[in-house]
């Protein structure tokens, strides 16, 4: 009835069957597939691990908003150093967990398993100053594109496509660095806490703005141009799945939409498929669209009636 | 300023007129229902416990995934056994606190309280092997048809429909055991997570994949067969609700879809009342659906038009 | 390997150029709008501080559902008294943060800020039990418009929408008072619950419903009525963005739509602009709906066609 | 090597023979008494619960010190009956397990078990305002007698002797009350922190001052009258055991020394046995004394000689 | 029974006459001297927080034995700067809060308070490289006095000594600069780790030494030479404290012991007054000394005798 | 002012010279040993981590009385399993770390190393069962030898001296296997929380009994017999320290206290040197005693005088 319960230990005790059911579970365990992989454990990424890790690097991309707002000139560069190397360490080792599993049977010992890791972060660090001027370009989209966006300090801490766009700009990072099983699940973490699903494998320009965002899915192979603007809903999708002779599905396949510059499509719009939609396109709430359009088209949906 | 600010004893204070808002608020709560029931307090369960139960049952199912990577053959049913004891016995006291809920006024004394709580338990534990059984054809459906998946890992830790599936198959156990306010709360924890929004007395068979998933809603009383797949926003919903004479809605009536083995229900599509999906069929994206179709069919939107 | 780890201390250092991305990470941000304004440091208000007020303030509101639920009649008032003390002194240190960026170039100085904050959260508590009031009626609402609803409790603890109703009537009335920044964090932090997104500054009357949820978007300037219901993927939306002569989008217009008395709107329903839906109408799934319907209006989607 | 180390699954995994440990551990602990009693568990008080409920009762009884700062007239008797009646409830429970042990035998069944608890707890509390000004006379007597001492601030947060006296006075209520166990918890809890070893039956008066602390103790049936002063290392021992004809010592009898009002005892003094200090006599360092002395005596050890 | 029980959610309710109790308590308060002082709340500074500022000193100084052992040549100039820089902006709030105790009557207004606080931080600061001196000395003196020390590591890690000797010389440094307030609260901190009670106030030269510590008392104006060396339950206090006409203790007069350059003292040795122990003299365990002895002396215990 | 000072980030900054402080902190460091050895990083083992593991120890040996009191015979062999292997899986890491410095300078490869830990904590894990057997006779020894002990729960629950030599026989056990580093870590661990200081390498028989506890001091090469008991304060010490010829003192010499079986040392003596208690021998308080005594001695205080 007291703190101790929070461990259980309060709980009055009752008989479970226990026994019975954990045989039962192992049985069910040794039939499936497991993650031991010949003969070798392999540690999986940890989703907390990489969360403090992308609260780390924001941290160290835009200190005063996700750091510490109380820097000094004297101070800053202290903070962004000292949370940039403890981040870094720690996504090297969450590097190396996951390509234990992209790697699959081309596994290398240990010891070059962590000298990629290092590699792969220490490029990925590199990449960090290109990555914050394209997040740059992506708020200063919002605040241009949103009328009721008062202030830049407003689209950094309640725009949930802000936060989107930040943890696929991450994570395709790293999915271009060799490390797509830890970019995977990056993004998940961004969909979770957002609504929005960006597959790290899509391209995406710059000035790119997310509006409201809940549901909005973007693939594995879409191309997005520069100064994008998606609402609510959207999806760039797959029309089909090619499969080979053996009727396993193909992988990696081109299958998402390309979407030119300065392209707005609207909410609940689902466009499917390796069409394009040319460059300053309007495409219109709730359209469902499967065949490519030209430059400058607008697209509405057919008209509702009344009943 | 400093650290004991964390519990708001740091705060500058100042005068609220306290007496007369807390005043008003009494007044309000007296004029309204309130939990106390037949004068005595009926516990609520509770969401952080529910929580810690969910990811106590997901590490004993899933005890290399969602447990601990490290174990060996010589620890792993300790594992499973001491995880599952310690959750259990926290389940039967939330079964216990839900029943006073779910048998209204036919709440029993405190030891057949406790006794029915133990027994759901109990039989939710023997069940388990069993869900584990369906947890695993869902995964393989899911690898098998996600083109963007490379593998078992990736399903079992970056996809929201995999972790929304999970919450599903333990809420509905609960829910078909007599303890549906507990599995109620349990879906609704999994709906805050991945955005999939399944109610635990749906009826769901084996192999059930959902892809990106946000937005997904099945409704109370549909009934999908083996291999169904859905995208986001798929919506198996109600159309009407009957109400009795004196206009009080009738609960519990079937009015959700039924969705037959191997149907694909693509993004955004809204499927209303009790109809039948025959097996084999496709439905569009976007498709607002309120008739049955038969067997094999294949539904889309009415085409779009360029202005 | 370790407990020291949590804070990354055991993980296996290497070297990352530190000095070189510090430094390009420095320019970068001298090249960008910071947080600086005006030569001194603006306080962001916190995301975590002010979940911790909506939970005190909750708890305050409903005290057996939110708070605890073990409370005497002897015990009650105290809590919700200590309860509310220590929030809205919390509070108001967010009010005064967040006044620094809604009253933008107008910053008065530290006495003035200190004061005006201390009124707006005086004025704020003294409407909480009118907050009060419409909350009891949108969970009546709920229970009596949803037939899978069994009780109160389960309205209060397992439906998003009524988290996202708490969040929103609280926000507004923040928004109201002359706090729209803090307003706007409130508002993201419920939409990040639960995927439902409404504007602070939207008006919506009592006995307010919104099923599923996930995905509704409710904008800036929308008003609604008395007893309407929304389900899931329903968009309130603004059409055009007007914008002056220099090209810049004119903020704070009237854009969205009013939605009179006891309108119904179904799952993923797209209603843009100024429009009026008229008191009464059924505003059918998936429509995409630009102009104005009269009271009593019926809308339903375009048939689909089966291929 | 992350985050998830923090329980232990970072750790590289190794085989340790569990089963031959385990197995010996059982048969050992099955030789051994054990805390089954008469069949039934018995619940163990809790040490982390006593450590919040003597928080609580504190931050009750001194709310500006122990408890918040920035309480106003207001808020202050909001704070106080808010925290008295959480720690109250979760006291009781204490006291319930505590009685299990207490009562040995005779522990009654669960509702009289929760009748006494719930008794001794009201009791307790009705003396906590005599246990607040005793408390205060203890401070005042500090501050009075030790020249280093520059506030009444000071005194209650830097001093062991007032934290070690704060747990004792607690404690000797409970004990006095019928909960002898938890009154031995509490005092081993403040033994811990300060150095100071107080068993709970002994009987103090008011304005006692311990200067600096560690290593007294002062035994089960001591009584010490009137403004008494301790140093660091004073023992208030038994001299001998009396045990019974089967050589069971016998529980409970006077054993620990008298000490009568205003008597200073300086450090490292060893008192033993029921021998009478008589009231203004002063105790000089390291004297190690087991025969009474009059009142007025003044003690001192034996000359040192240098070699 | 489950985790809410943590916040005591869970705990059985009952009746405590809270009201009366409250009554009382209030009448108590307002009966005896509070912490208002001229009609203003006075903030107490923080156990927490100095323990946190602590910690982060220690970092500091010794990054890796007490802050991050995996540090490089690249990172640990960051690692230190910002754990410097947050330590050193959370002392200056401590002090400022320590300074409206420590100046009584003659606390200046805020701005001028916020002053003397930063100035305060500061030079102490500048004095830290002095202090880590020192405390190298300290060790050095351990590892080659104790022929238990197999390595530094062990005497930073586990020797009570070194902690204590930690505390002592920042709390000493802020003593010294005007803080002594919170100089007390930092060195009651280290008193509660280690059982060793050294008064900030105390002046004590490099190479000090203390094995095992558990008891050890050094008063406020004690003054002790280069490499001194003391064994557990050593007192250095004061033998009488001089009154005033009115018999108020008269604060700060010379009281203690001083101990020349290289003094051992020890175990139990109890040395009072303001004497002087000459350089080089070795004082026996458990001698009681009040005079002082010249330079070399070797001073014992009396002999025991065998009964 | 709120929650996000918690890390600092809501103090108010200042400038505080840090490159000056940094500057000099680094040609300090540089002045000094430090950790790094022969060129590499040595991992220093971690006290939170220890402690757990202690408390992991401690609940598989006692899992009653120090795990959970609601262990059923069906549950506790899964509860001691799991939790052993967690715990030796951390504690191997830490012996790991040990290793490192107690080698010193033959430090084997990594491989070589986590071979020698392994094998190490293998041992250590057999020999559990044993060391529970020695506990068990300690609890008692202190039932029957204190006449104020009322259970077994009392003494495993509140005794300072169960929980000092609970940790000591931890440690002992690892520095008999070849891990003092880590034993000393221990032991310090259980010296903080009981003021009694036992070095792990002293020998200590069975049914061995500290009361009170407070300021004992056990030396590295002290060996007890069986059923000792010692009260508060008591010294076993080292008299003179030997050094070699270069003045170095010479480790590892036996230098501290025999004490034979059935010994009773009272409160506050001091004995130092390689001298024999003889067997049954009494050891009054505050005796300081130098030179061995025949078995049945009954050694006290020269008399105290009145003056």
């Amino acid at each position: 009835m007291t703190i101790d319960t929070y461990d259980g230990t309060g709980v009055k005790p009752s008989h479970w069957n226990l026994g019975s059911v954990i045989e039962q579970l192992r049985v069910s365990r040794e039939a499936t597939h497991n993650i031991r992989h010949h003969g070798k454990v392999r540690e999986l990424p940890s989703r907390e691990a990489l969360t403090i890790i992308v609260n780390g690097l924001s941290a160290a991309l835009f200190p005063t908003h996700y750091g510490r707002p109380n820097l000094t000139d004297e101070s800053i560069d202290y903070f962004v150093g000292d949370t940039l190397n403890t981040t870094l360490n720690r996504l090297t080792e969450q590097v190396r967990r996951g390509l234990q599993f992209s790697l699959e049977d081309a596994v290398p010992d240990d010891e070059e398993l962590t000298r990629q890791a290092n590699a792969i972060t220490r490029e990925f660090a590199a990449g960090l100053p290109g990555i914050r001027g394209l997040l740059v370009s992506d708020v200063q989209a919002a605040f241009s594109g949103d009328p009721a966006a008062t202030s830049v300090a407003e689209i950094m801490l309640c725009y949930p496509g802000t936060i989107a766009i930040l943890y696929y700009r991450l994570a395709h990072s790293l999915h271009r660095l060799g490390s797509p099983f830890l970019a995977r699940l990056i993004s998940d973490i961004g969909h979770s806490l957002t609504g929005i699903d960006i597959h790290p494998g899509a391209q995406i320009g710059g000035s790119f703005f997310i509006d409201h965002g809940t549901g909005v899915v973007i693939g594995e192979t879409a191309i997005l141009g520069q100064r994008v603007r998606l609402y609510q809903h959207v999806t760039l999708g797959a029309k089909r799945f090619p499969a080979d002779e053996k009727g396993s599905l193909i992988k990696g396949v081109p299958r998402h939409p390309v979407v030119e510059d300065d392209v707005v499509i609207y909410a609940g719009a689902t466009i499917l498929g390796r069409i394009t939609i040319g460059a300053g396109s309007t495409i219109g709430g709730n359209v469902w669209l499967t065949q490519s359009v030209p430059a400058g088209s607008n697209v509405s949906q057919a008209q509702m009636r009344n009943d």
